[in-house]
C-alpha cells in the first residue's frame, strides 16, 4: 500500500498523540522528525500579532540543517507574553534531548484558544510520548495530520510522485483549519515533508509559490490569524542530483509542490466552518497585478456574494458591486462577467442567459466567477466558500 | 402636534405613493419639493459603478437653485446603459413639468434591484401622482420616507431643532436601507431638509462632515453600493441671517446636523438585515489617521467578531486578530483592549475581568469596543452591527 501522508517521502517519521490539553481527549499533539537532518523552509502569517510559536520557528528555520517540528493543537500560545517564549523554546528543547539535536534544530507551531499560558506539564508529556512512538509507518502520518486539527471535521492530506533524474520523488503535506476557527483559535498550519534534494534557498523560493498561489488564495473570512505557519522539510533521500539552480529539475520541482498544495487548499476550502460549496474568482483586465488582487479578494470575501453561491443563485449584481467598490480602476463600458462559461453581464449591461442552467453552475461544488475590468492587462485568481447559516451557529453559539 | 418629517422645516411639500414598481404594490415613488427654491448639496457613492441617477444627479446638484427630489424604489437604474441615464433625465423632466421648474432644478435617486430597466410608464403615473398629492402634512412626510424602503422594516427618521438669532430652526431627515439589501439591492439614501438660511458651499460642507461621521461610519458589510445617495435641501425661511462663514452660528447648525445624521444611522443599523444589535470601534493611539480607520473597519467587518457580538461573547481574541491582520502599525506590548469600561487585554496581555459582566456589555443593544494600539496618537471610530443567522437566510434564499 502506498503511503501518501508526510511519513510517505524517504526518511521521516511522526507521531499524533493526546495529552490532555484539548478538553475533548483528542490528539493534540504531532511530532514529525528527520533523523539524518532536513533542510527547511517556511512560511508565516502577515499578522502584527504572532504566537510566541511563530516568533521562535521564524528565528530557528535560519538554522542549517532541521531536525523535528513539533506541533500542538488546542492552545495557541498567543497573546502569551514572555511566559509564552519561553514555553515555545521549552517545547523545542523538550524535543531536542528527545531525539538528541540541538533545540535550534527543531521548528514549533501552535493552534488552538488565544491568550492562554500552555499547560507545560501536559505538553512534555505529550512531547515525550510521541518521541517513543515515533514511525515511518502510515498510520503515523495520519496520527500526526489529526493531531494538528481543531475544529476541522476530518484531516487533511495531498501528495505528489514524480520521476527525476530516473529516481522517484515524493512530496507529501497536511494542513488544518480555515477560517478563524472557533473561538480564538487560530488558523491554517501546514507541513510538508520531501524527499527531494534541494538547496534551502530554492526550496523556500517554491514554498512561496505555492503556498502563495493556494493558501493564501483561500479567503474564508478575509483575514490572516495570528498562526498561520506552512512549513516544509526536505530530506534529500531520493537520490536526484542536487537541484541548485532554477533550472528545469527545479520547476518540475515547483510545480508538483504547488499542485499539491492547491489540493490541500481545496480540501482546506470545503472544510472550513459551514462551507457547502466554494468558488475560484479570476479577475482579468486589471490596472495593475495589485488591483487584480484587491478585486479578486474583494468578490470572495463578500458576504453577499457568499451568501448568494450558499443559495445556489447567479447574483452577478453583487460580483458587479463588489469589484466596483473596491477603488480599484475599471471601464463601466467594457465590464464582463461569467460564471463558469455563462455570460451574466457584457460590456456594462446585463446579458440574457439561462437562468437554470447559471443556477446549476453556482450550485455546483466549485465553481469560477470571472470578471473582466477592461482597464489593462493584469490578472490575479483567488479562491472563496460560501456562508451558511452554519457558520453563523459554530461562531457565534459557541462562548469563550 | 410637532411635525418631525421633512416636511417639518418650513417650506417643503412632499409625497410618497405606489406606482407598481414593486410586485408587493407598496409605496414606490417619492418627491420632495421645495416652491421658493432650495439650496441643495450632495454626497454619493464611491462605487466606480454608479447608478444612471447618480450620474445625473451629481450633475443637476450643481444647479444654483433645485426644486425637487425624486426618488423611486423598486428598480435602481443601475446597469442599465445609455437607456438608463434617458429614464433618470426624464424623470427629472417629468417632475419638472408638473411644477413648473426646470429639470436640471430636480435631483433623482433609485434604489432596488440591479440591470433591469425602469417601467417607465408606471414612473410617469407615479410621478404625476405624487405631484398631485403634494402636501405640507406629517402624513405626506411619513409616505415619502416610506415610499423610499426597500427591505427596511420601517421607516427611519429624525428631526433636530435649535435657535439662531432669535429663529427656531429645523432639520430633519429620513434614511433607508443598510447593507446590501435583498437581491441586487442598492444601499443607503437619504434625505435631509432644513429651513436654515446658508450658503450653498457651507451646506455642503455641513453635509459631508456629518455623513462622514455617521452614515459612513456604519459598516454592514463593508462596502458602498452603486447607488448610495445622500441630499440635503435648504429652505432658507427659517429667517435666520445667512451663515456664509466658518462662524459659531456655522458650528451650531452643522452640530445639530450631525447628531441627526448620528440618529439616523444608530435606526438604521439596527434595522439592517438580520441585525439584533450594534456596537461602536474606537480606535485610538494609531500611527496615522488612515490607519485608525482601517483598523476601526478591520473590526466592525471581520464576521467572527461580528458573529462573537450575536452571541454576547465578550471575544477579544478576534478584536486582537482582526486590528493585528490589516497591516497598520500596533506595539504588541501596549495593545489594550475594552469593552465599554471593562478592560479585557491590557499590554499585550489577557487581563482578568468579570466574564458575565462582560458578557452582559455585549449583550446590550449597543456597546463600545475600543482598542489602543500604542503606537501614535490618531484616533478614529466607526458602528457594526452583528452578523446573524437571519442576513444568511435573508440573502441566501431570496433568488434573482
Amino acid at each position: 500500500m502506498i503511503n501518501n501522508t508526510i511519513t510517505g517521502p524517504r526518511g521521516f517519521l511522526a507521531a499524533g498523540v493526546a495529552c490532555g490539553i484539548k478538553a475533548s481527549g483528542k490528539q493534540d499533539m504531532g511530532l514529525v522528525v528527520c533523523p539524518t537532518g532536513a533542510k527547511a523552509a517556511a512560511v508565516f502569517t502577515t499578522n502584527k500579532v504572532v504566537s510566541a510559536a511563530v516568533t521562535i520557528c521564524r528565528e530557528h528555520v535560519r538554522t542549517g540543517e532541521t531536525a523535528a517540528v513539533v506541533v500542538n493543537s488546542g492552545n495557541a500560545n498567543t497573546c502569551t507574553g514572555s511566559k509564552g517564549l519561553a514555553d515555545a523554546v521549552a517545547m523545542c528543547k523538550r524535543v531536542a534531548d528527545g531525539i538528541d539535536a540541538d533545540p535550534r534544530q527543531v521548528l514549533v507551531a501552535s493552534t488552538g484558544i488565544i491568550g492562554h499560558a500552555l499547560p507545560m506539564d501536559k505538553v512534555r508529556s505529550g512531547i515525550d510520548k510521541a518521541v517513543e512512538r515515533l514511525s515511518a509507518s502510515t498510520e503515523a502520518g495520519l496520527d500526526f495530520a489529526q493531531a494538528i486539527m481543531t475544529t476541522d471535521t476530518r484531516p487533511k492530506q495531498a501528495a505528489r510522485r514524480f520521476e527525476l533524474n530516473g529516481k522517484t520523488l515524493t512530496i507529501a503535506g497536511t494542513i488544518k483549519g480555515a477560517g478563524m476557527i472557533g473561538p480564538n483559535m487560530a488558523t491554517t498550519l501546514c507541513f510538508i515533508t520531501t524527499d527531494a534534494a534541494i538547496s534551502k534557498s530554492l526550496l523556500g523560493k517554491a514554498l512561496r509559490a505555492a503556498i502563495g498561489d493556494s493558501v493564501n488564495k483561500l479567503t474564508v473570512d478575509g483575514h490572516q490569524s495570528t498562526n498561520d505557519t506552512a512549513i516544509i522539510l526536505a530530506s534529500g533521500l531520493a537520490g536526484n542530483r542536487l537541484i541548485s539552480s532554477e533550472c528545469p529539475r527545479y520547476r518540475r520541482f515547483a510545480k508538483a509542490l504547488a499542485e499539491m498544495c492547491d489540493d490541500l487548499a481545496r480540501q482546506m476550502a470545503l472544510d472550513s466552518e459551514g462551507a457547502t460549496r466554494m468558488f475560484k474568482v479570476v479577475i482579468t483586465g486589471a490596472a495593475t497585478a495589485a488591483e487584480a488582487r484587491k478585486a479578486a479578494r474583494a468578490v470572495a470575501d463578500y458576504p453577499l456574494v457568499k451568501c448568494a453561491v450558499h443559495g445556489g443563485d447567479p447574483n452577478w449584481g453583487r460580483i458587479i458591486c463588489a469589484v466596483g467598490s473596491v477603488g480599484v480602476r475599471l471601464n463601466p463600458d467594457r465590464l464582463t462577467c461569467k460564471l463558469d462559461h455563462i455570460t451574466v453581464f457584457r460590456n456594462g449591461s446585463p446579458a440574457r442567459f439561462d437562468r437554470k442552467k447559471a443556477s446549476q453552475v453556482v450550485s455546483q461544488t466549485e465553481h469560477t466567477i470571472s470578471v473582466e475590468l477592461g482597464a489593462g492587462k493584469a490578472s490575479d485568481f483567488c479562491y472563496g466558500c460560501d456562508l451558511s447559516r452554519d457558520y453563523v451557529a459554530i461562531n457565534a453559539d459557541y462562548h469563550t
